[in-house]
């Protein structure tokens, strides 16, 4: 496949001008052509929310007096749909989310916005790859990030091997060379427990505002995917949309049949 | 365990307000004390979005001139989670979502609001439920459904077979007598393929709406949850939040093995 002819579609949750998803696209265009396609706002958290009881206004954004991408007032999987279905008149070989601004390990992943548009990628039959930088500094440096997730996209796509399944990549937030190596992990459990702010509003409302977050960890095991990247490793999990818990199937099964309607 | 002692706490995403709710509750306060704590508007196609960057308004919600239930402008996580850490001295036995207004099938899952709740409740370690009523009509008739709903709620409670894992539960638009069983599933992947209708607004900026969905059908494969419900039969599917794709982790280990960064 001649070089020139890849085709990336790039999101992020982080928002359009996030300097994660500048990162992304100064290493990915260097592997092939780029189309951002992004949310016009913040959407962390955002889960896979699609957006169905309003339309999705699509502005050409620029940057430095140049079209940058398209910003979308919606979700990143609203991005991906329109992205794939209306934006362009060519297939994309492969799309990346990212880089986003914190890590999307264990419970976590679920939340992630980032994690979602690689979903809603895979499930439209396209190789897709999340990408996390584990750091939540505002001038952190998202270029080695950029540069292993250029070097994955391309992998992926010559030799097309993610089919079925997307890539979730966190990358340590640590100069190149202290990088230990990639390790393949599974999504572990480790996840925020939080607390809830009580505070009466002018009005005499009562509202709450999520906080007090403490980590439960899953300990040092490298198996999973938050150990693996606070060891020092890049951590690679494949995730798919099967929910199924299939371990559980006979058991449910023995107890469905004994309980009468 | 007294029946009387047996804590629910019901949401969902159609809104406080929606007759599968009400219909949910007239069911399962026969079994137990059920607390509603529920997105004050619908929030359909939500996913598991929880909300970080405003506060959750709460107010309590009246009907018929009592006391209905917590109405949160928010997401279904986000009342399960305050519904748990805030608006209840003692713990919940069981986590009821639904019911909700069509079926919540296939890859549709991972867009569901009604399943993300009940999700975030088998994350906080409580047993969980979701349940659909695979019809969309406005009329539909939920009291089989949430009889159905009840029933499991207090075998779950009574029996604790549920742990680690989230029962999705979708009942066919059936008479009760017209209902053939209980099937075990797995998520099949029936999905929505959707067009977009690109619009002009009188300034002249393009919007879309998503539109014209196709239907992508499993088969007749009553091993899966979409077929099963067309079949006639209750389809449970055990549902996990590990979304680690076990199968592939060697073959992708060996791939990236071969990947030079």
């Amino acid at each position: 496949m001649d070089k020139k002819t890849k085709r990336f579609l790039l999101t992020n949750d982080d928002g359009i001008y996030a300097r994660g998803l500048a990162a992304l696209y100064r290493e990915v265009s260097l592997v092939g052509d780029c189309t951002i396609v992004a949310p016009e706002r913040e959407q962390s958290a955002v889960g896979h929310a699609i957006t169905l009881a309003r339309p999705l206004m699509v502005k050409k954004a620029r940057k430095g007096g140049k079209f940058w991408g398209y910003a979308v007032e919606g979700t990143p999987a609203d991005c991906v749909k329109i992205g794939v279905g209306e934006l362009s008149e060519t297939p994309f070989d492969c799309i990346v989310s990212g880089i986003n601004r914190g890590g999307n390990v264990g419970i976590n992943v679920i939340y992630s916005g980032t994690v979602s548009a690689a979903t809603e990628g895979t499930i439209l039959g396209i190789p897709s790859i999340a990408v996390s930088l584990d750091s939540h500094e505002r001038d952190a440096d998202y270029s080695t990030a950029a540069r292993i997730a250029a070097r994955l996209a391309d992998e992926v796509v010559t030799r097309g091997f993610v089919s079925g399944f997307t890539l979730n990549v966190n990358v340590p937030d640590l100069p190149s060379r202290d990088i230990k190596g990639l390790l393949l992990t599974r999504q572990g459990t480790a996840r925020l427990e939080e607390t809830f702010d009580k505070r009466i509003d002018p009005r005499e409302n009562i509202y709450y505002w999520l906080a007090g977050e403490t980590r439960v960890p899953d300990g040092d095991d490298t198996s999973t995917d938050a150990a693996a990247v606070k060891a020092g490793y890049i951590s690679i999990t494949p995730l798919h949309y099967d929910l199924t818990r299939y371990s559980d199937m006979e058991m449910l099964k023995q107890r469905c049949d004994t309980i009468d309607f």
